[in-house]
């Protein structure tokens, strides 16, 4: 075991001559597709993911629109229900799932290489993409799901937190609306909604194809084709509009009975492929992204006992990301708390991270990420990225790189520029006594 | 396509011979631990599940013990960690999960089935069930994750009703005890309940292994005696307490504002293996099982517009399963919904079902269960279920004979003998007028 991770480190990570810029190989395929493929032959095994530009940024006014069209995308076509499609894939040993988010909707499926198995997989697979027909009883139990975790979010702290908290960071722009719609927009989706959003979104102009597995170029192209000739041409859908960030500090206060209260404070980060990303990554993992040895985790827990659980992340996207610093506190805990937290960021900002965090969180980070790398399936979500958001093609090769070449002040720079407390968004979910009594 | 669902139907519904009889291959390993095989070569893979008697009816006094163990099997190691376990299962393909019900709890792997690939997928599987360690971090985040799930649910009429049924109809028996556990006792369990529950638990001889797939029978043994070989020989547990019916009907209102009443009626079944289980279960199909087709369906939906969605349904289990109506209706329709459902339950019993339902509901039935077994993994759940409830192991072969031979007769006389509404007990969750009103 210790001899194949070994082997795969050495593949995506030999210095000597990029070889993980060579393992991708690239074309756009007749119907206009783009598709980046990694040929791998350790398993007899292939991944397949098609990303369509039909995340909830999409929307417009009918949040959740673009979530129910992928929950619904196995539901049926003209000529087969769920169960025969689902049966269609098991039969061959293959399984199929789709899933979405703000940018992106996305259909993969993991399956046998041989091509007795893979080829009817894939034809299945171009069939149910481009035939999708969304019976109306499959519409009407979507509706009810997506309902009921609407209903019970309304009593989540965290939930009513997260939503608050993307209005808030976000604005007007579409990154604001709920991936999964609100109680009133769910219930008035129609199902010619569904088929027209479809009809739109999930076109060969608008789809991505990554490719990993044990199969040959020509394959992998016989089988990009297959999936992007059953799609309509469509066209390619104009940029989402530029994210702003707020142009001055909010504290946004939400109701809710409970002996904590929910607290999280952050901004929009910077989008996919921007080179301040490495230094604000590695800055957010020595600030709450690297579990209990970060600094807040240490603070708040360790040193004042004032929380379980803090933590800060960093994400980017199409647009922007999102940088954000989570916690739940006791109630009568809630001003210290967000001093520790306001504090920690604003160290950040003005001292360089202490040298043996910063050598401890770099090697965190290059060890693990070979790690998280050696397996088809996760191989195949970054290669999928690195497509669909026009990443430079050494991203892998790079990422490691660069990390491992910032110093102190590179990371002290990159969140005195990027991260703005005059100009975070701080969202408390709390009593009403408590939170109105907070900064 | 077709081609291949014929040639499994032959399989498993040859009746010249009992084909499906001489498929399944047992034994018992060594270390004490009943196997069923059943070799197919049909796909390069191999489906096994390890069954524990070790649901939430082995709780005890603290509720939600025994979901919190199986949440926790795959968390670490003294060797490994989470991240670990799982790159180790997907550096060969394969994928392990698990889960847990009133029963059992189960772990189940597919994997491909070469010997290089195989053979550490198994080994890896069995260190991972014999030696979980429960890391304290990981008791905290899923502890987390329970009590959300359990704060989510207090506000959801479908949760609320489906504790109060399950009180209301197993009384004192560990069946009532809600397998998520509830806030208080979920909060209350500790790692060292954890790894007592593990060891006592997860043994040899409470363990049922089900493998399926693209191996002999030598093969196969190996895999069975390294998976039961790692485990402590342990002791078979005392049987579960007999289900008693409850003496009288009782109505159980649950307050909770909402436009709409949810109303779940019902009774204990049977256990797992009666005999009577054939004819009710072709009864509870044309009764509410059969989705937009069946008698309530019809006559809440499509004759009255009292309800989008009303179905019944019926299981089967160790001690017994349960049969239950449930609907969601507006509030000012509720005593019209409850009569119709009783009705419908009163003529079940009374009259045989017309001739054209019972032979439709027979050809649905007959028809649809040969697809739901031209799956290995499906197979695998079968096979499962065969072995751990002790069913005859003609039972795959014999369900579509059985559902084929009843009559109107049997089906009412079941009905009649094992569904009796003077020992119904009825949950209605919604506002207090309307579910005070309601008799």
């Amino acid at each position: 075991m210790k001899r194949l991770i070994v082997a795969t480190a050495l593949i995506l990570f030999s210095h000597t001559g990029g070889a993980m810029q060579a393992d991708i190989q690239e074309w756009t395929t007749r119907a206009g597709t783009e598709v980046l493929f990694v040929e791998r032959h350790e398993l007899p095994i292939v991944d397949v993911r098609v990303t369509f530009d039909a995340g909830s940024a999409r929307d417009g006014d009918t949040p959740g629109l673009a979530r129910m069209t992928s929950n619904l995308l196995l539901e049926g076509t003209p000529e087969r229900s769920a169960g025969g499609i689902a049966r269609g894939f098991e039969r061959y040993g293959a399984r199929v799932s789709t899933g979405s988010g703000r940018d992106t909707a996305q259909v993969s499926v993991r399956a046998l290489s041989e091509p007795a198995r893979l080829d009817p997989v894939i034809d299945s697979l171009a069939d149910v993409i481009a035939k999708a027909d969304f019976p109306a009883d499959a519409v009407e139990r979507v509706r009810r799901q997506m309902s009921l975790g609407l209903q019970q979010a309304q009593s989540s702290a965290s939930a009513l937190a997260e939503k608050a908290f993307m209005r808030g960071i976000y604005g007007e722009h579409p990154y604001a609306t709920p991936p999964g719609g609100t109680l009133e927009s769910v219930e008035a989706l129609t199902r010619a909604a569904v088929v027209d959003f479809h009809r739109r979104h999930y076109t060969a102009r608008n789809a991505t194809i990554a490719i990993v597995g044990d199969l040959s170029a020509e394959r992998a192209r016989a089988i990009a084709n297959a999936l992007s000739g059953a799609l309509p041409a469509g066209e390619a859908l104009a940029a989402l509009p530029p994210v702003d960030i707020p142009s001055s500090a909010q504290t946004i206060r939400v109701p809710l009975e409970a002996e904590q209260t929910h607290v999280m404070m952050g901004q929009p980060s910077v989008r996919k492929g921007s080179e301040a990303y490495y230094a604000l990554y590695l800055g957010n993992h020595i600030l709450g992204g690297g579990g209990l040895t970060s600094i807040l985790a240490e603070r708040m827990r360790e040193e004042r006992g004032l929380s379980y659980s803090s933590a800060s992340s960093l994400t980017s996207a199409a647009r922007r990301g999102r940088f954000q610093m989570t916690t739940q506190v006791r109630n009568d805990s809630l001003p210290e708390a967000l001093s520790v937290m306001r504090d920690s960021l604003e160290e950040m900002r003005v001292d360089e991270p202490a040298a043996q965090r910063l050598s401890d969180s770099k090697r965190n980070i290059t060890g693990s990420f070979p790690l998280q790398l050696d397996s088809n399936r996760d191989l195949l979500g970054y290669i999928a990225t690195i497509g669909f958001y026009g990443l430079s093609r050494d991203y892998l090769e790079a990422f490691v790189e660069r990390i491992d070449g910032l110093d102190g002040e590179a990371v002290r720079a990159a969140m005195h520029e990027h991260i703005d407390p005059a100009r975070n968004v701080t969202v408390l979910v709390g009593p009403e006594a408590t939170i109105n009594a907070a900064e």
